[in-house]
């Protein structure tokens, strides 16, 4: 098992331009969601909902406020960088077979949320622990799935009827894909390089870090995206 | 694999008092971390860091705060909830083999992350999805995994030196377990217990779930928590 959970873990993608279309059998939906309500949660409040959206009408509507946030993020780039992102698809939300927006309720179990009352985001980082499980267990169901978040969260909210306090935290592209690509999609673009895991660890204090000379700590990324 | 997979998930738990405090081989924390390492993340920022904490003094310090931050939440409880968080152990802390603080650098990669214009948290949720797939790995080495929230980010960030503008998002106990239990301790204790998936589950639109009766919906601890 743990070598198939590692492997699992490296073949995951964010998928965009890779989905097929084809329908999600009821059976393997069913697996993927009780992966991801099997996920652990602070004081126990399971605070995610899953809004399953197939409805042509409504991704419709989702994309074309996803693609008109596009362009405003594009609007903030260099000309260098807005070439690189122009060659970036950023979303499957209509070639994909289904929507699942995850969202979070603070309200449940509250006041008294063992775990919260100091960290008022705990709540927050649970969904998102739902959601790696969902992830997971689709790529390991041969599922794609792609988190879209360019989006404004009160659009989705009206959209799709999210009442007042409740967060939408995702939209993820899920269905059936022709095949995941080794390397990220913002790497294999040339957007962004991934970190030495070297460069993320540290010994007993932030900063302590025995094998990683300082000039590898540094992000060569970083300067060259202003 | 597929079947292996949820069958980890289902084994996963939280873990707090059955830590052995036998060592963790190196192999298999660095197997561990680099799955942390392999999560998606907005935009490709890694934006999470790992302090490994092995020190006992520092453990020290840190349980001290976790035990007067649980009194603080024990006396915002009604006697009877009082009752029942009293037989909770919150955390594992001394007896775990190490502590794992994760953090996020909401400036790396910044000022265009790509996919957090419009999102601001989408690198926190990044951060906790690679702490999912640390805990899955963990649980997959037959390693427990205890998440601590009682404690004050402003406390922990000075303890370890965790600079200014960087958050610790998650103390992690990690270590070697005699056994993880079926049933999670805050349902096992009475604290709560877990929702059907069914309520959690909406078609097209927030709040249309046509298997879910409406009474099935609510949830009975709520009331009886105050």
């Amino acid at each position: 098992m743990t070598q198939a959970f590692y492997e699992l873990v490296t073949r995951r993608r964010d998928v965009r331009a890779e989905f097929t279309g084809e329908p999600i059998p009821g059976d393997v939906l069913d697996r993927i969601l009780t992966a991801a309500h099997a996920a652990p949660s602070v004081g126990l409040t399971q605070p995610w909902d899953f809004v399953l959206v197939s409805s042509t009408e409504t991704r419709k509507a989702f994309r074309e406020h996803v693609l008109a946030e596009r362009s405003v993020f594009a609007g903030t780039l260099s000309p260098e960088r807005n070439a690189t992102f122009d060659r970036i698809k950023i979303e499957g939300i209509l070639e994909s077979s289904l929507g699942i927006v995850v969202t979070y309720d603070p309200a449940r179990g509250a006041p008294h949320v063992l775990g919260r009352h100091a960290i008022g985001d705990a709540g927050l980082y649970s969904v998102c622990l739902a959601i790696e499980n969902l992830w997971l267990a689709a790529t390991a169901e041969n599922i794609g799935v792609g988190w879209v978040s360019f989006y404004r969260e009160e659009f989705l909210s009206q959209l799709i009827g999210i009442p007042d306090g409740i967060r939408p935290i995702a939209w993820l592209c899920v269905g059936p894909v022709s095949r995941l690509h080794e390397t990220p999609d913002l790497e294999r673009h040339g957007w962004r390089r991934r970190r030495p895991l070297a460069a993320a660890t540290h010994l007993e204090r932030f900063g302590d870090q025995p094998g990683v000379h300082n000039s590898c700590a540094t992000e060569p990324d970083e300067t060259s995206t202003q």
